[in-house]
């Protein structure tokens, strides 16, 4: 019984690239399964064998999109990397790949980004994952003793509000220029060395001890 | 001869108001100075008088926008606030101005924050602005002893990227909820507590002195 399954996955596959296809051409653009099946050479009825609404249509796209950015972010999370380099892969890989994505076809990559946008429903799961996944490696530096006096939800916030321009590119911007690899590892020491939860005494600690003075 | 200047400088205002309404009323759509000249029962010749071309409304709308926050910036700067309350201060009296320019008019707001993104070579002299005030505090703080071993420049593309979801904020996003004044001010904590040039010495930090326990 595993051959019909295997060629449906296969077919949906294929289906995707077409998907891409079509926002390759159309730009960020909403398509209806009827324009699928229209691309596909197929009749809607064949198509809504491997599709079964426009949303799974979406959900799929999705799913493409982010598998190898999950599946990064899992293998980091299990490695045994010391948690500030576990804390910097994090963000760095899945950084690379966006990159890599985004160098290859910039009118694609950007297409994409509308679309998430749009359908911001279809992701918001994918967020909650990396965020998730996140929490974890944030645990574990808490448990080194950073973060003192937060709670791992507000660190999740804090960092999400910090490291946004390498995780959500928005290419229209001239940020992007500066979201490179050198710069997101100063960025993550300073959330390391950095964050804690004393908000209230900034003037005793103008002119104070430094980390970096006091560790030289 | 002053008073025909007066006249038209107010003049100017009002229909700056009358642009507001547009916006208003139709969201972030560009308009012509024709559609201005028909708001305000005036001929375009007329309108022409106070405004040389669309390109002079757009950028009178801008310096409306930006009028109240740059003033903030420049009294900021030159306050002899402590460096740390001057950096927190910079960007927390902008954001409370963005927040509640933001709630009285949602729509409004995000009407702004489009016409901003299209019409970005109007606002780009303000960003560099903000930046110019920005590195002053910058190396304020450097003769403090702050962002060792970087440059100002660095230091001003590096709070860009870290203080983002404060200063544009992306109302459409969550992330806008958890850009509130007290998280800015553990953000500015950390950068001025945890960025430092030395980029590439994680693993001898982890488990290492932090600045709160030796203060503490």
């Amino acid at each position: 019984m595993a051959r019909p399954s295997v060629d449906i996955d296969a077919m949906r596959e294929q289906l995707l690239e077409l998907c891409e296809d079509l926002v390759r051409e159309r730009g960020a653009v909403s398509f209806t399964v009827s324009d699928l099946a229209h691309a596909a050479n197929m009749s809607p009825s064949n198509l809504y064998r491997f599709f079964e609404s426009k949303e799974a249509v979406w959900e799929a796209m999705a799913e493409r999109w982010f598998r190898e950015l999950n599946d990064v972010m899992e293998d980091i999370v299990a490695s045994d990397l010391p948690v500030r380099e576990k804390m910097f892969q994090f963000f760095a890989r899945r950084l690379e790949i966006k990159r890599d994505r985004y160098e290859a076809e910039p009118d694609l990559f950007q297409s994409y980004m509308e679309l998430g946008n749009e359908h911001f429903e279809v992701i918001r799961g994918y967020i909650d994952l990396a965020d998730h996944y996140m929490a974890q490696i944030i645990g574990e530096a808490m448990a080194d003793g950073y973060f003192d006096g937060l709670e791992i939800d507000d660190v999740v916030s804090l960092m999400n509000l910090m490291v946004q321009p390498f995780v959500h590119p928005d290419t229209t911007a001239k940020l992007w220029d500066h979201a490179t690899a050198a710069n997101l590892r100063l960025v993550i020491n300073a959330i390391l060395d950095g964050l804690v939860g004393v908000s209230d005494r900034p003037a005793e600690r103008v002119n104070g001890p430094r980390l970096v003075t006091l560790a030289g």
